[in-house]
């Protein structure tokens, strides 16, 4: 059997000379200590229970588009999304879901035309930079648990379109979107959307239940027919959760040592399969791990 | 209903003034003429029929691996898949089929052992830059319809692992893989593979009968059980079936006019739906225009 990426295992190291066995970044993440770890609120879950019965966690950044996620929140605890649908799902690109245009009234507490919060202030944010170049923005690094983009000379800051990443549908500018409709990148970064339209945040479980559904034969990867979407039983946030069943994250703080040394092996990849490290790697291609927490 | 990425069609753009509206990457595929495109040859085109009425078709790069491409070659014309299966899928990473280690024999004019064709020289490839940094080489580009990374000290150039990139599982190395077993990449860009195993080609037409095939649950996106393979009823290379049903595809030629304005413009769209331009694109976020031959 060939396996094209093997992992190396802990387990299988036992008995080598640690010094000649070059770590892999799976093997760092799982011997990182637990002070390494943030829990993520349960504010800032978003829970999608899809009617196949396959759930799509949303981890949302409110650090960066506050409205938005505001939005979003009180979408979320006014039921809005039941009985809406995934409409639209891209080859290499997105999957969409919400209302498509139904007209359905926004509940209280929603802002219908929130501000462009595709930047915002670099100040504030703990850098840690990507080490390689970028070809979307002068800086690339993480920060808070995220990929960003930045400009150390104009100040902005931005999330970055990864695979995963959750953003805001909208019409042409200067409208926005609401939140009330929502893709996730289901291929290889569209870095081209950054600063373009508003990210509030990123699938952290559950994407195969997107990325597998069958792609849409009309433009821009809509169903033909409303028989093929896919209905959406329920969203909730996790605080709306009983305890009991309340699914609970936790993201590697990407301030950490162990972060660095994660992001340094992925950049120079030496475990057993590699034969050539690149010196370098893609912002995308550095997702920051995200476990259940223990 | 919000689109969240309009395609400006040319028909919209009647009435318009046109120095007013700024071009898609889609309207200058769309508007390129005839001499800006170049025929695949029927030998270097991998059919590969699916039980589940999916056609997955493989443009193959004998330019860049040569001994893995008539491998891959001699094991179509020899009906060498046929019974074969789909049974690896991993999220966000690839797609893998073959006989899985069936130890069925080798068919007359395979050769076991090829050398190791992660990289090929340079010169005589006619290279169209990017124009945007890379993280893992120090150039990068299109040459021969392909993308391309390379080091113009050392001079060497190889595949890029794209979405929809096709390789050859392998095992530790020295093992290189005979092209029994083929990965297609289905997620965001693994550059760290480039240079450490064979590339051999891409996926140009039916990525989605892969992409949307249930994740394998085991380790690496193994299938759990054979009952879950997706199999394979026949892989012929299109010179094999007669012309009247024989798909014939062409490539945008990277040289050309048309590529070099294309190019230019996935790097700064500045069409309805963007406000800011990125300036930069990075290499897999330009694919190389394939279509059906008119």
């Amino acid at each position: 059997m060939r396996l094209l990426l093997l992992v190396t295992s802990a387990a299988l190291l036992i008995g080598a000379a640690p010094a000649k066995t070059p770590l892999t970044p799976n093997d760092i993440v799982a011997n990182s200590p637990g002070s390494a770890w943030k829990a993520i609120p349960a504010d800032e879950l978003m829970v999608i229970d899809l009617r196949s019965g396959g759930r799509v966690v949303v981890q949302l950044a409110p650090a960066f588009a506050p409205v938005h996620v505001a939005n979003i929140q009180a979408l979320a605890r006014s039921n809005y999304w039941s009985g809406s649908s995934v409409y639209r799902v891209q080859d290499n690109y997105v999957a969409q879901w919400g209302e498509n245009d139904s007209g359905k009234p926004w509940p209280k507490g929603v802002v219908p035309k929130p501000p462009a919060e595709y930047t915002r202030p670099l100040n504030g944010l703990k850098v840690t930079p990507l080490g390689s170049p970028d070809p979307y923005a002068a800086g690339a690094g993480f920060a808070g648990g995220w990929p960003i983009a930045y400009s150390p000379k104009a100040g902005w800051a931005d999330l970055a379109h990864c695979y995963g990443s959750v953003g805001v549908g909208r019409d042409l500018s200067p409208d926005t979107g609401t939140g009330g409709e929502l893709y996730a990148v289901i291929g290889h970064a569209p870095r081209q959307l950054d600063r373009n339209i508003a990210l509030v945040g990123r699938v952290i479980d559950g994407i195969d239940k997107l990325s597998t559904l069958p792609r849409g034969t009309e433009a821009l990867g809509f169903y033909k027919d409303k028989a093929q979407y896919m209905p959406i039983s329920m969203v909730r946030l996790a605080s709306e959760i009983p305890p009991a069943g309340r699914p609970s994250y936790e993201y590697m703080d990407t301030a950490s040592a162990p972060f660095a040394r994660y992001l340094k092996v992925r950049a120079n990849r030496q475990d057993d399969f590699y034969i050539r490290p690149a010196g370098g790697v893609d912002l995308c291609n550095v997702q920051v791990p995200v476990r259940k927490k223990p």
